[in-house]
Order: C-alpha cells, then sequence, then structure tokens
C-alpha cells in the first residue's frame, strides 16, 4: 500500500509521539512470537492518554490506515507483530495507576507491567492474582487482550476473572466506559467480557479497573520427581480428582535439564518429569491438601517428593518452572505451543505430542499448568535450517490438531495471534467464526484494528 | 399485528409440543415481575431438544414472528413477559443433565432448576455455587441469560464465572457450540462470556457446561442485630475492608418483622437491622475470620452477636434472609429493585432510598448483598391503588437515578427486563447503548429474539 501522509497526524498530537525515524520501526517490527513476516509500521505512536489515543484512531480512520496496538510486544502468538503500512500505537507510555483499598481495586493505564500491578496492589495490602509466567515483562493491556492465564489460575481463575470495568477507543475514535467498581452488574449485554480476549479486534483498551483480593495466605510447596512423563501426569489427575490446589506446573527432562543449566539448583537431572503443586489453604486444611499431594505423588511412583513450606524454598521452585520458557530457547529457537484439553486428556495430549516429536524428528520439550490442562509443548528448531523449521512448523499444527481431537482447544491463554489463526477454524467450526466476524464487522466495519489478527 | 398460521409449526414438532389453549397461554403471560403491559403469546412451544428449539426458531424466522424464551419464569425485570402474537419458547421441558466428575463438570439442559443442578453435583462430591435467593424455583437457563448472583457470590462469584460453554440457538435457527469442558480457552472472540447476562436477546441456550468446584468447607455464622440501618451497614465496610466473608447479608427492620411474621424464629423485632455473615475458611483462619466479624460487628454497636457453626442454625439464619423478599410481599405488591453500588457509597444508597421512601410516602424494606455492594429495595404498594402505584414506580426510578448517581448499576443481578431499560441509556451512556444496539443487529438483524428486552 501507499505509505499514509502522516503529516496531519504528527501535527495533532504531542511533540514526538509520532516516530518515524527507521531505526526505531524497526524495533517494533517484532513481538516475541518472531513472525519471520512481520512488516514495518508507517509510524509509531506512544499515546500517554486516552485523547492521545482517540486522535490517532480518527486520524487512522480518516485515512484508513490500519492500527496494531502493541503492549510490552511479549505476545507469543503474533498478536502485536508490525504490519507494514499501518500504525503501531504502543501502550508503554500509558502509566497512571491507582489502588483504591475501600473498593478493593486497581485502575491503571494498559501500559502497565503485571508486575507493577501486583506490586501496586501488594503496597496496600492487596493481592492481584492472574501471574503468566513473563509477569515481570508483560504489560496489563496485552493481559486483557488475550485473557492472559498462569500459575495461581488453576485456583484463581484467568484475567477475565479481575476485569470490572474497561475504557476502550472503538475503531472510530470514540471512548467508551464499560462496567465500573461495582462487583456485580448486569445491566445490558456483558461488553466487557466481550473486549476481555479480543485481541485488540474489536477497539483499544485505554483503562482497566481491577478486582484485587486480600493476599494470598502463605503456600507450602510439594515437589515431586517422576521417572516417567506418564506417572507425572498421572499423579496430576490423582490431585485434581480430589483437591483444587493453588498451583500445579508440570516440567519434562528436557526443560528440567535446560532450567537446572541456567539455574544450577539442584533438580534432578535424570528424572523424566517434575510436578511443583501449592496449597495455599490455611492451618490444618493446608496440612491435609500438602499429605495428599505427597500421598499422590508417591502412590503414582515419585521418585522423589519434597514438601516445604519456607518461602524463599517455595520461589525457587516456582521460579524454575518460570524459567523454563527461556531456558529452553537457550537449546534453539522456539516455536511455543499453548494447546490445552480437559484433564482426562492430559494423557492423550502429552502421549501425543511425544508421537508427533517422534515422527517430525524435532524436539518437543513439555511444560505445562498441568492443574488446568493448559500444556506448553516448546518445538526447538533452528530458524536457519529450513528443513528442520519446515518440520517444526508441521509439528506445531499438528500438536493443535491434536487438542481440538481431544475435545480442546489450541490456546489455553496466550491468543489466537496470527500464529494460530489457520487452526481457529478446524477449533470452533463455521458457524461461530461467522458469528466473530459479523461481531467483528460490526463493531469495525472497516477492519482497521489489528488486521492479520484471530480472523483472517 | 395479524396472528401467524401455526399450522407448519405444529406439524412439524411432536404432537403436543405446540400449545394454543388460550387457558394454557394465559399461564404463560407472566412472569414475577407482574407486568401489567404483558401480552398473550401466540402460542407457547415446549421443546425437550435442540432440534426442537431449531425447529421452532427457523419457523419464527421464516414468518417473522418475535420469540420470547422463557425459563421457569422467574425473572424480576421482565424479562420472559409474553409479548402479543409472539412465540413463547419454554424450557420447562428440557431437562436433561449428567455431571462429570474426572472434568468437575455438569452439562445441563436449560430448563434444570438451580437447586437441581446444585443437587446433581452435590450427588457427586461436587459444589455449583451461585445461589439466587429463589434457587429452588429458577432455571439455569434464566440464571444464565441473567448472569444472576446470590449469597454466596461475594466469595465466590456470579453465574458467569462458573459457565464454560454453552450451545445457543441463533435467531436464523443455527445451532452453535461455544467453550467447553476446559478450564482456559483464549481461542478467538470469548463468545461464552457475550452470551451469559445477554438476556436471550443473541440467541436461545440449550446447553450449559458448568464449572463445580469440591465442596464448601462447613461455614460458620455470625448474626449481629443492630439499632439502626447505618450501623449494619458500616459493620459492613468494616468487615469487608479486611477479610472477604463467603455470605454478608443484610436486611432491615421491615423485612426482619415481616419474616418473623412468617417463619417465627425469635429474630429480635425491634432490631433496626441484622447482618447475616458466614465464614468458611477451614480451621483457625476461620476461627479468626468469625472473630474479626464478631469485633466488627460490636464495635459499631450491634446490640447482640450470635456466632454458630451448628449447620442447622446457620441455614436457618441463611433461610430467613432468602424468606425476605416473599415474606414483605405478604404486606403488599413489590417493585422490586436490585440496584448495585461500590461499597463505599453503600451507606449513601441506603440512607438515600429511606430518603426517596418519605419522600414518596411508601414503604420500601431494605435487604441486600450487602458484602458485594448489590441492594434490593422492595418498594410496597397496593396495584389496585393507582395513585399509590404511581409514587411506587416514581420510588422505583429514583432509586436507578440514585445509584446510577453513585457510579453504581441499575441491576447486579436480575437483568433489565422490560421494567428496567428506561434506565439503562442512563447509566451505560449512548455510545455504549449504541455499541450494543450494534452487536444485536449484527446477530439478530431481524430483531425477533426477545423483543423489548433490554433494548427498545
Amino acid at each position: 500500500m501507499t505509505a499514509p501522509d502522516l503529516t496531519s497526524l504528527i501535527e495533532s498530537l504531542p511533540r514526538g509521539m509520532v516516530i518515524t525515524d527507521p531505526d526505531v520501526l524497526s524495533a517494533y517490527r517484532y513481538d516475541r512470537a518472531n513472525d519471520p513476516d512481520a512488516g514495518t509500521p508507517a509510524a509509531l505512536v506512544r499515546p500517554m492518554t486516552t485523547e492521545h489515543v482517540q486522535t490517532a484512531v480518527r486520524w487512522a480512520a480518516a485515512h484508513d490506515v490500519p492500527i496494531i496496538t502493541r503492549g510490552a510486544g511479549t505476545s507469543l502468538s503474533g498478536g502485536s507483530t508490525a504490519v507494514d503500512g499501518a500504525l503501531t500505537i504502543s501502550t508503554e507510555k500509558m502509566r497512571q495507576l491507582t489502588v483504591d483499598t475501600a473498593t478493593r481495586t486497581a485502575v491503571t493505564q494498559p501500559g502497565m507491567l503485571n508486575a507493577e500491578v501486583k506490586a501496586a496492589a501488594a503496597e496496600k495490602g492487596l493481592w492481584y492474582p492472574p501471574d503468566p509466567s513473563s509477569f515481570e515483562i508483560c504489560s496489563i493491556g496485552g493481559n486483557v487482550a488475550t485473557n492472559a492465564g498462569g500459575l495461581c489460575c488453576v485456583k484463581y481463575g484467568v484475567t477475565t476473572d479481575y476485569v470490572l470495568g474497561l475504557e476502550v477507543v472503538l475503531a472510530d475514535g470514540r471512548a467508551l466506559r464499560l462496567g465500573g467498581k461495582q462487583l456485580k452488574d448486569s445491566a445490558g449485554l456483558p461488553l466487557t467480557k466481550l473486549f476481555v480476549g479480543s485481541e485488540g479486534l474489536l477497539g483499544i483498551v485505554t483503562e482497566v479497573t481491577l478486582r484485587l483480593l486480600p493476599p494470598q495466605a502463605p503456600a507450602c510447596t510439594v515437589v515431586g520427581s517422576f521417572g516417567s512423563v506418564r506417572a507425572a501426569v498421572e499423579a496430576v489427575l490423582t490431585v485434581t480428582s480430589q483437591i483444587r490446589p493453588a498451583m500445579l506446573e508440570f516440567m519434562d527432562g528436557v526443560s528440567i535439564n535446560a532450567v537446572e543449566d541456567m539455574l544450577k539448583m539442584g533438580l534432578d537431572r535424570d528424572a523424566g518429569a517434575l510436578l511443583v503443586a501449592q496449597s495455599d489453604a490455611p492451618g490444618p486444611a493446608g496440612a491435609a491438601e500438602v499429605a495428599l499431594i505427597e500421598e499422590a505423588f508417591g502412590a503414582c511412583g515419585a521418585a522423589e517428593v519434597f514438601a516445604t513450606s519456607d518461602p524463599v524454598e517455595s520461589e525457587a521452585f516456582t521460579a524454575a518452572r518460570r524459567a523454563a520458557i527461556p531456558a529452553v530457547e537457550r537449546i534453539g529457537a522456539l516455536l511455543l505451543e499453548d494447546v490445552g484439553v480437559p484433564l482426562p486428556a492430559l494423557p492423550d495430549l502429552i502421549d501425543g505430542v511425544g508421537a508427533i516429536a517422534a515422527e517430525n524428528d524435532v524436539l518437543i520439550s513439555v511444560i505445562a499448568h498441568a492443574g488446568d490442562g493448559n500444556t506448553h509443548p516448546l518445538i526447538v528448531h533452528d530458524p536457519a535450517d529450513a528443513e528442520e523449521t519446515a518440520r517444526a512448523n508441521r509439528a506445531f499444527g499438528q500438536i493443535m490438531d491434536l487438542a481440538i481431537s481431544l475435545g480442546g482447544t489450541i490456546t489455553g491463554e496466550h491468543g489466537v495471534g496470527r500464529l494460530k489463526k489457520g487452526w481457529l477454524r478446524d477449533q470452533v467450526g463455521d458457524d461461530v467464526m461467522d458469528l466473530m466476524e459479523m461481531i467483528k464487522s460490526a463493531v469495525d466495519p472497516k477492519g482497521l484494528l489489528n488486521p492479520g489478527v484471530m480472523l483472517s
């Protein structure tokens, strides 16, 4: 497409807010999905206020220029990958945040990082639960766009469970307030919920009202190392059929070794799989949960079971699990899967991923939020090796096919983005695709917002 | 409108499924809102399967006949009030239900009552938390349509927090499956969430997949009687600023006396207000919560504080609170409010309702899910007294105006229905109304589903 004349946009926003320097633009081409088809933005806009966003969107609408909204650029599905000729609107400078203890809410602009929201809540004696592994580097706006999950969501739910209100800028530049600080609200269509997880297709989130909880009780951690992946997965089902742990994470042998290479914390390099579980139930109830987890791990053949109530030790194991993706990434580039299945299908999913790895002769390390059936097979490959990359890409698709065949989802928490949209129709069917497209067309008739994301 | 020729509809469904007997039809005119403007259905359809619903909807679409979907007919906002010339589709015979312990889910047709879902879950050692006061007589389909709340949702959330998947029939007769048994799913626009609380405007829910929890731990109940409403409300804020109780219910003096008249359980007839709180935290944590609640009640001037861990006593107080609406209804007909505010505004809301009662010279009894700021002012009036009814209606509107002015909502859990739609625009504004109407028009372009509900 022809490069748009940016003069009127530049003039209508504060000096320096619209950036066209090619060096800067090139830094905004990719997100963590490293899509090789990433384009280059026509310009980068870094608004600080809702009004700035409205100005940019109105300009784009008037000139038929598409918009890619970008948070911290940590999308693993290509949700913020740049498009040639489009504006990239980065929310990184939208960083106002207030915590209201009386209503137990945080009102934040989208550019705040998840960890910053957590910290601000904690400073006031409150807790923002959702905890993607990337919580130190991902933005709350991106969390809302993808309905991000994390480790504690097996017990505490995902982002949508904490979003009470939103301010959004629609494709025509209007700013809308949805929901608010009240805990219950049945007035009108549930638009707040529609926007959480809509991957920026319906509007740009410019403010989020988040529900906060009282602080989490101190958790006890149980770590089990297993000879085989299968034994560990059986232990997961044994636990989840009886209690609802506050965390139940899975790592396979490859990821254990990768993390041990990086952190040197003394993980068992010979283990086939590791489970890290937590209970935050207080008092005797917590002790009973810990005992139940230990017993389940033992009954399923754990070689070693270790329980601790020491917060430093607990955090070390949680950090090990969180480090798995960057650790495995040191072996090679990753195609990062995010498939989820109903829990009883978890063994079949994990076995099937093993078979897909063998069939395609690629290394696939599996880590998982096992307690909610959401897995992250990490497909290791060398992007410089076209043939291997082709095999990795084939495995990527086959894993989604497998999850769909098991009644699951192609994405539990990362979103469809650009990388997974080829499989969305297979999961949801033609009629649901049609409904999504009807809603997208009604709300953004020109298709200006995040073209190429989720829908085609 | 001209009465539609029903022959082809009658012929296309099993014998007896389409009912035109005027005596039967007249029983389906009203719901619990008793809207005096209720119409009479052209016919009543009582499908048993999704295919029956599709047949009826396709017929209606082909003949431009509007459809009112009705669950158990317990809507308090007129959501299932009949419309002249429309089909009423009642889901009362859609009563298949299965509980899957492996995935901790229930898959149910919409006609099952909330209490039946709870009982089926309990039979398998699981728990379906949402508990509207009407749980013994309201249907799960209606709960989904209104995103129903209840007493325990101050801690456990509302219906939308438990809906993992839906089957819906769209206005053109297509049946769609949304979501499923997986706990996390970020694939595509969050349509499951869009349908929960959409009051039947976008489709007819024909199956619901519900998330179940492990059973609730035994709860301790703390009851406090207060000299004044204001003192009780202060106690609410004192508790909620420190802990998250499993229940925190409020009754004023009028409702206390009405319940005592009906149940004769020994409530303090002189009390200005009663609070019923519960903690279900296990062990010492629960004891600490109970002590905190007792202390807060005492510090705010409770005349009497009573704590019990006896399940029978606990249930008696919960039942007393649940009985408040039918009990007050024995004084006179009710206009039943459902306004909610952010918690710090609760005292102003309750004071303001008192002022509105005085100004309009009507009796308004206030009960509330106080812990989440959701109140039910019950406006007592005699429908045969036109002048008093006019004053009651004025008060009804003024209470919504007040809630809006306090940053709250016109409906926390009952839905907008027909009775409250005149205030929805005041709450959400023109642009949000516009967005709702865009989505409604896109999904139901002929406006056949629940015309007159929520939107005009």
